[in-house]
C-alpha cells in the first residue's frame, strides 16, 4: 500500500525548504522574477538528483522526464507552476510541483514498476500579477498565443514580458517541439488547492473537478448627474450611486437565481467619481465578473444582468454603457480521467466531491490538446494568493497519495482510452 | 414704481465686469486669496462711489452704511458672501453683494427716504473648499466660533486660516465691536440664488426659505470579506459591497418616506477597497449626508438608518462602524420678515414658494442674533458650484425688485416687531 512510501512529514519539510521563508511571511515569486529563476534552479537540481531528464523550452516551462518500461507510448503528464502572486501563499502552484516530483521520488525509490514514462511539467508564468496575463507557460504551449502576443504585455516598470523571456535565456519563438512533444503525451494531471471554501466547508477530502469556468467581464459606466445633496430633491435626481447599488444588488439576486445552474456573478471593482459629501454621485464605473460552467447559462446571466442595468437606468431616466472586456469559455475537463481518479479516491478511502473550477488553471489550456483534469484538495477557510493561505496536513497527505496512484495507474495500464 | 429705476440690464453689466471673467470662464475666487482681496478692493471703490461709510471687521467682513433719516434707529442688514469655489459661478455670493449695492445706489441716486440706515454686509469666507471650513466671516460675527478655532484650519498647501487672515491684515480676535454693531442692527435680509431646481421646475419665481436645514453626516465602515470571485460561492460571501449596495438603497427609500417632512438623506462619496475584478470586496466606506427642518425629523431619518445598517449587517454576519462625523441644528429663519416679503411679492404680482434650504447660508449663523432671512431666485437646471450656473435676467430682475421693496419697506416702517 502506497501510505507506507510517501512520507508526508518529509514532503512538507522540503516545500518549506524549497519555499525558504518564514511561515507567515508569505511567498513572492513573481513570474520571470530573480526570486522566480533561483526556484527554478532549486527545482531542476532536485530533478537532476532523481536522475531526471530535464528540458527547458521556449516558453520557459520546466519538463522533467523518468522513462517508463515502454517508453514509446504516449507518457503521463503532471504538474503545475512555481511562480506566485505578491505576498502569496506556500501551496498555491507550487504544491502541484512538488508532489509530481515527490511521485517521481518515490517510484524511483522504491523501484516502482510504470510501463508509461512519467514526466512532470512546471509551468512558467501562471499567475497574471506581473505581466497581466495569466498562464503564459501553458498558454504558448497549447497554441493559443503566439511568441508575438507576448510583445503587448509590460509589467508595472515598464519590463516587456516578451524582453523578459528572452533575458532570461527563453526564446519563445521557438516553442513547436514542444508543441509536439505536448501532443505526443497520453493525458495530464494538475493537483492543486482548491482556493475557494467549498471542500473544507463540506467536510470533503478530494474534489474532482468536471468544468474550469473561464469568465466573461463586463466594464460598465453609469452616468447621471450631479446635483447638491442639501438643494436637489429626491425626485429630481439622477444619482448614478443608487442607480448602481440598485444594479450591484440585482446582480447578487442574478448568483443566487443562477446557483443550479453552476453561474457566479460578482460585482468586484468599483468606483464612485466623487470626492464630496455633499453631492449627489453624478459618475459610477463598476466591473462584473461572471463565471459559469455552460456557454448557454452564462448567457442566460449576461442577458438578465442587460436586462436589469436597462431597466434600473430607463426607470431613472440615466445613462450607462456596458463593454465585454473578456468573454472566455468554460472547459470541460477529462471525464475518463475523473471517472479513475473517483475509483481510486474510493478504493483509498477519500471522499470526493465533483465540483467545478471558478478560478483558471494551466489545465484548462493543456485539456485543449490532450485528456486533462484538476484534483483539489481543501485549502484552510479557502484563503489563497494570501500570505494566510495554508492546508492541513492530512489533506496535504491525501493528495500525494491520490495523485501517486492515479499516476501509477494510468501509467501501467495501456488498455484505457481517454479521448 | 421701482420698475422704472432698477435697471437689471445695467446690474448684471456691472456685475459681469466685477467678476471680470469671460462667459463660460467660471470665476475662481477662493477666500482669502489674491483674487478674493483685488475683488474685496473693487466692491470698497464702489462703496465708496456711492459715499458709503465703509469699515472691514476683524473677521474681515465689509460692511457699508448709509445713514437714514433717523439714524439712530437699528439698521436694516442685507448682503451676503463674494468668495467662490474653484471654477464656481457667476451668481452664487456675488448677486447678493451687489445687488444690495445697487439697492443703496438707486435708493441714493433717486432720493429715496428712509427712516432706518441701510447697511450692506459682504461676509469673508463663505465658502469651505479652501479651509474646510464655511461662512467664517458670520461664525465669527455670531459668536458661533472664536479666533483660537480658526488655527486648526489650513488649505491644502498648508496655509492656516488665522494665518492668512492675519497676513492679509484682518484680526479675528478684534471682532467685538462688530459683534455688537450687529446686536444692534434691526434685521438682515440675504438674496441668493436657489442651487437647486426646485423654483425652476415649478416654474414659481421667488422662494421664501423658512427653515435652512444643516446637515448631520456620518462616516460608516462595513467589513466584510475578501474572497474570489471564481472560488467562493454566492452562500458563502461577506461581500462588503453588496451589504453597502443594500443600504444605499435603504438610504434613498428613507429619503423617499421622509419627504413629507422634509428630511432628505444623500450617500455621496463612497470608496471601495478593491482594485481586482476577480475579488470579492472586504471593504468599503461610505459618508451619508441627512438634512432636516426638525430636529425630531431628523432623528428619526438617523434611527432607521442605524436600524437598516444594523440588520443587513445581521443578516450578512458582516461588521460595521459608525461614526457622526457632524451634526448641525436646523435654523429657523424669521416669520415675520418672511410675511413682509410675501406681501411685497403678492403687491409686485410676484409667484412665491414657501421653502427650505438644503444648503448652508450665512443667514443660518445672524439668525442666532437678529431677526434674519433668505430669498431665492431660480437658477437654470438648479447647478451650482459650477462654471455652468447661469441665472435668467427676469430672475435677477425679479430679485433685485424684491430686495429693494423689502428694505425701502423695513427701513420706513418703526411699528413692526420682528421678534
Amino acid at each position: 500500500m502506497v501510505k507506507s512510501v510517501i512520507d508526508t512529514i518529509d514532503f512538507i519539510r522540503r516545500l518549506k525548504t524549497f519555499n525558504g521563508v518564514e511561515d507567515k511571511s508569505g511567498v513572492t515569486r513573481l513570474a520571470f522574477s530573480e526570486e522566480d529563476i533561483h526556484a527554478r534552479m532549486r527545482l531542476i537540481e532536485r530533478c537532476m538528483e532523481l536522475d531526471l531528464e530535464v528540458e527547458i523550452d521556449g516558453a520557459g516551462n520546466i519538463w522533467a522526464r523518468k522513462s517508463g518500461e515502454n517508453p514509446e507510448l504516449p507518457s503521463v503528464l503532471f504538474g503545475s507552476h512555481i511562480d506566485t502572486v505578491p505576498e502569496g501563499g506556500e501551496y498555491d502552484g507550487i504544491l502541484g510541483v512538488l508532489s509530481g516530483l515527490e511521485v517521481i521520488k518515490v517510484i524511483k525509490e522504491n523501484n516502482i514498476q510504470h510501463e508509461r514514462s512519467i514526466e512532470l511539467i512546471c509551468f512558467a508564468a501562471e499567475e497574471s500579477s506581473r505581466f497581466n496575463i495569466s498562464t503564459v507557460g501553458s498558454k504558448l504551449l497549447s497554441g493559443k498565443i503566439d511568441s508575438e502576443k507576448l510583445k503587448k504585455y509590460t509589467d508595472s516598470n515598464g519590463i516587456c514580458l516578451y524582453d523578459r523571456m528572452i533575458e532570461c535565456g527563453f526564446n519563445p519563438n521557438y516553442i513547436e517541439n514542444s508543441q509536439n512533444r505536448l501532443k505526443k503525451a497520453y493525458c495530464f494531471l494538475e493537483l492543486h488547492i482548491e482556493q475557494g471554501p467549498v471542500l473544507e466547508n463540506k467536510g470533503i477530502e478530494i474534489g474532482i473537478v468536471h468544468t474550469i469556468a473561464a469568465p466573461t467581464r463586463l466594464r460598465v459606466i453609469i452616468v447621471g448627474e450631479e446635483a447638491h445633496s442639501g438643494t436637489c430633491p429626491i425626485d429630481m435626481r439622477k444619482d448614478a450611486l443608487v442607480a448602481s447599488a440598485e444594479m450591484i444588488c440585482a446582480i447578487e439576486k442574478i448568483a443566487k437565481e443562477e446557483v443550479e445552474y453552476h453561474t457566479i456573478t460578482t460585482v468586484g471593482k468599483c468606483k464612485v467619481f466623487n470626492e464630496a459629501i455633499n453631492t449627489v454621485p453624478g459618475t459610477v464605473e463598476f466591473f462584473v465578473d461572471i463565471r459559469g460552467i455552460e456557454i448557454e447559462n452564462i448567457s442566460n446571466a449576461l442577458d438578465k444582468i442587460y436586462e436589469n442595468i436597462k431597466n434600473i437606468c430607463l426607470r431613472r431616466k440615466i445613462n450607462y454603457f456596458i463593454e465585454v472586456i473578456g468573454r472566455e469559455h468554460p472547459v470541460k475537463l477529462n471525464e475518463k480521467l475523473n471517472e479513475i481518479i473517483k475509483s481510486i479516491c474510493i478504493e483509498n478511502n477519500k471522499s470526493i466531491l465533483d465540483m467545478n473550477s471558478g478560478a483558471g488553471h494551466d489545465t484548462m489550456n493543456i485539456a485543449s490538446i490532450i485528456p486533462a483534469t484538476l484534483i483539489f484538495i481543501p485549502c484552510v477557510k479557502g484563503i489563497s494568493h494570501n500570505k494566510k493561505e495554508n492546508v492541513q496536513f492530512n489533506d496535504v497527505k491525501n493528495g500525494l497519495e491520490i495523485l501517486y496512484n492515479t499516476v501509477i495507474f494510468i501509467a501501467n495500464d495501456k488498455n484505457i482510452m481517454l479521448s
